[in-house]
């Protein structure tokens, strides 16, 4: 069983339905004590506004979603994409963000090379790690499903990010999405290896079947077929003492009331976790 | 560039078009000269008549789609679902077909357990090869995509089939489907592994993007993603001798005239692999 007080809300799960400021609100009103906004919600705020307000309501911030999108050409495209990453660094430890989640890119378009693609990332990692070393805001490497692949995320297991982690070295950690590596026959192993230094996030959510939708037909947890207490226990047994996080892309949850979803996500936390 | 005269057609690219007895004629009319059948289209033909057809056509019969769906209960199931895997190996002996292609099955239903599901498989795999062997038809076990893990297949790499077949041995191999494999960073190396005795077969159809549905959404040679001269590459570098299946599963091009499928197909592998 999860203890409330380690729930974290991503702020996608109730995007459709509330600002960050109601986000925050509703997080109060609920008891949940941890928040990982996004970054255009932040914009949309403030930043200044933002971080006196995640302050002032005591809620811990679990992440910044997102930087990334690294599979970019060379030349100005890479320096401003170099320079965007920068400035998610300097937003999330502003914030007081425990990470910056990083969706890493996909293919490049036109491109079928997913080596190349891959050894960008690496070289955007290598180049940002020391801007997040200094800023103190590790970068979470998230390996997404490889239904993504081609378009969001070329790192699709998380054997991958690790190896990334022991290439880049400090400043770089990897984020555990159950939606994305459930799958995975090395998962066990791989959280092991990750470990209570490099596992920055863990975020749940669940796999319906059938599932309608590649991207916005997450499951509530407790809904799909993810073994959640036993991954929750790997993360556990491996030294993981951080949140539980909740991030849904659903648009059947964006139709609910969001107090309704933020009161389902507490119950089956406690039962299903 | 591929041989035309190695090209088969998987009859799943058409079945909504044409009865196997069409699309064996649609092979002889386009100068293709390897097919894989389906079993329900095998029994509505008849099997002997089936055998009849397709050796009068003089076309070689690349696999049975398909044996599998090992991940029931014990018991009375496991009986059924063993008589119908072997008569299954029969039906692909009697057409002569190189190999009888495995949907091993997903999640057993109300089970979150996939450690147990992938034991169930190597359990079947271990109570099936000695009929394989008998029969002269090798199982191909055929990695599905992570995406189909819960209801399909959860042997979801190449290298858990690879080590399927290093601990069952003999009667089985491998399939490889572009489309379920090619986002794996491990594919050129576990290709490699599997070696000329081990790859039994070979499916090619595209990532399309956007993939708008997770089954019925896969993409004509040429127009994703997927970098199949790479991969077959690596095939034939491993010792791959045998034939370019195309696998279609579309609800696009199941609306197109069949005959304009088949062009299309002898165009896109002239050009693309």
């Amino acid at each position: 069983m999860a203890d409330v007080h380690r729930i974290s809300l991503n702020t996608a799960t109730v995007r459709e339905q509330w600002t960050l400021s109601q986000a925050i609100e509703g997080c109060q009103r609920h008891g949940i004590r941890a928040i990982t906004p996004w970054r255009n919600q932040v914009a949309e705020m403030g930043l200044a506004q933002a971080a006196r307000r995640l302050s002032d309501a005591q809620l811990q911030v679990t992440g910044l979603c997102s930087g990334g999108l690294f599979t970019v050409p060379g030349g100005q495209r890479w320096n401003t994409m170099i320079d965007d990453n920068r400035r998610a660094i300097e937003e999330a430890a502003t914030l007081g963000a425990d990470c910056l989640i990083l969706v890493v890119g996909g293919l490049m378009p036109g491109s079928t090379d997913l080596e190349s693609a891959r050894g960008l990332v690496e070289d955007a990692l290598h180049e940002l790690a020391p801007y997040a070393r200094q800023a103190g805001v590790p970068l979470a490497i998230e390996p997404l499903h490889p239904m993504y692949a081609a378009d969001r995320a070329c790192i699709n297991t998380l054997g991958q990010a690790n190896d990334l982690c022991d290439r880049v070295g400090d400043g770089v950690g990897v984020v555990v999405d159950v939606y994305h590596v459930w799958w995975d026959p090395n998962l066990q192993s791989e959280i092991s290896r990750a470990g209570k230094d490099q596992l920055l996030a863990f975020h749940l959510s669940d796999w319906l079947v059938p599932t309608t939708h590649l991207a916005l037909d997450r499951g509530m947890i407790g809904d799909g077929v993810i073994d959640l207490p036993g991954i929750s226990r790997w993360m556990t047994d491996s030294g993981y003492e951080g949140y539980f996080e909740v991030e849904l892309f659903s648009t059947r949850w964006w139709q609910r009331d969001p107090d309704e979803v933020l009161t389902t996500i507490l119950t089956r936390m406690n039962n299903a976790i």
